[in-house]
């Protein structure tokens, strides 16, 4: 990138457009290039890479943040990425999709379920250099600044270096100020262990609550989990080929009766 | 697995419990164990690994399949794996997990957004060997007969040998009866460039149907987009640890000025 170039950049979230860690980040964003922010109307967590094909979606210029360009879209995070493509940079890509900030982590296996890593996946899918970033704080009103410098300089480096190709980046930061620096990590291998609360309708018919409990399978010091636990940010390269190659040979060797 | 053993086998799906598909699906697993049918009460096309956390959830016993112990969910293909571990299986996991059959191909980037190959993977995380089947074909009366052979096959071998740790597999089945074999493939290079559909609703307001075309960047013959078009059925073995290993040496030379 040519420094007398004004980058462009996709701001979206899955919190909604409201959210305070999304205002947090197009703050940082707007001292580095143009912003367009286009947002869930709603909190959208948990709704991992689902798009929207059986019913439509509105996407409504909103005058919410001043100076900002911004939209609200009635879908998930990644249909937010796809109708800011395809409706309002019309193909012309932004240099940089940045999600987020999201209130709570974003690390390990949370990925997957994760509409703020969804959308930073199908930034990188476009071939935009794609950040998701996520503090390990659930509430509403939880403290980002501590956060405002890595997010700056991440995104710095990004628009300068570039990314390899198809591969995005998971940032997560502990919610402790003395942050003792960034660390390159793997994703750890943990799981969450299921316990639903359930409960009884006043007509006495069950229903169900998705609670669980974060259980860790692993006990390297090059994951996302031990860096945070160490008050380090953790950045964790990614990939959206999800084919597990090492199997291939070991497929390859079953006989199948046909 | 021994012989003697009568394996625990979950059934779910994305396109809904009272879908062809599925029944297609369970008609096989029933020749080959117990079978557990936990599926959604309505169409989940496109949910990806969303999972529900904003409301609560209902599992209702339905007598529908003669035979089969079946649950309706209320929730998302996700949401039904958790649900059947936790609170159909409690702990005593199935021997394999069996996802599909999906109206419409998951082969490529379609994994991603894909409920049936995200129950499919879920299933994984929970350690149950896990399988994912899609036929190429759209449309509700599609007919599955010709599939049903290698099903059956796939999900014995599965059965007997395992899988790999931390691995699933993905199996796409092209339109045509006229069937060359088995391939094992990486997910192809590809992804769906959207065109949005934009219309007026009667209050002259624009609202916008996703739709796109599949953009094939891939030329090799070892991918399932590959096998597809020349009558193989693909088989993918598939990750979720999205950690992109080969660009951690290349992040850990940035220099970070904080």
């Amino acid at each position: 990138m040519k420094s007398s170039h004004q980058p462009t950049i996709l701001v979206v979230n899955d919190d909604g457009i409201t959210a305070p860690g999304i205002k947090a980040l197009m703050d940082v964003m707007r001292e580095l290039g143009r912003v367009v922010v286009v947002a869930p109307d709603s909190p959208q967590s948990g709704m991992g890479h689902a798009i929207t094909i059986g019913s439509p979606l509105r996407l409504d210029k909103v005058d919410i943040y001043e100076g900002i360009e911004s939209y609200r879209c009635s879908g998930t995070p990644v249909d937010c990425v796809k109708l800011a493509v395809n409706k309002i940079f019309k193909g012309k890509k932004p240099d940089l999709c940045v999600s987020g900030i999201n209130h709570g982590l974003n690390n390990s296996i949370n990925i997957l379920y994760s509409g703020t890593m969804s959308a930073a996946v199908e930034g990188a899918i476009e071939s935009i250099p794609s950040i998701g970033f996520s503090l390990d704080d659930y509430r509403l009103q939880a403290d980002f600044s501590h956060c405002l410098k890595y997010v700056r300089e991440i995104a710095q480096q990004v628009l300068q270096n570039g990314l390899p190709p198809a591969t995005l980046l998971n940032v997560n930061f502990p919610a402790t100020p003395h942050i003792k620096g960034i660390k390159i990590c793997r994703q750890a291998n943990a799981k969450w262990a299921e316990e639903f609360d359930e409960r009884m309708d006043p007509h006495r018919r069950p229903y169900y609550w998705l609670t669980g409990v974060f259980q860790l399978n692993d006990t390297g010091e090059e994951t996302d989990v031990w860096a945070l636990e160490h008050q380090y940010v953790s950045v964790v390269p990614v990939q959206f080929d999800m084919t597990a190659h090492h199997a291939i040979p070991i497929l390859n060797n079953w006989k199948f009766n046909i």
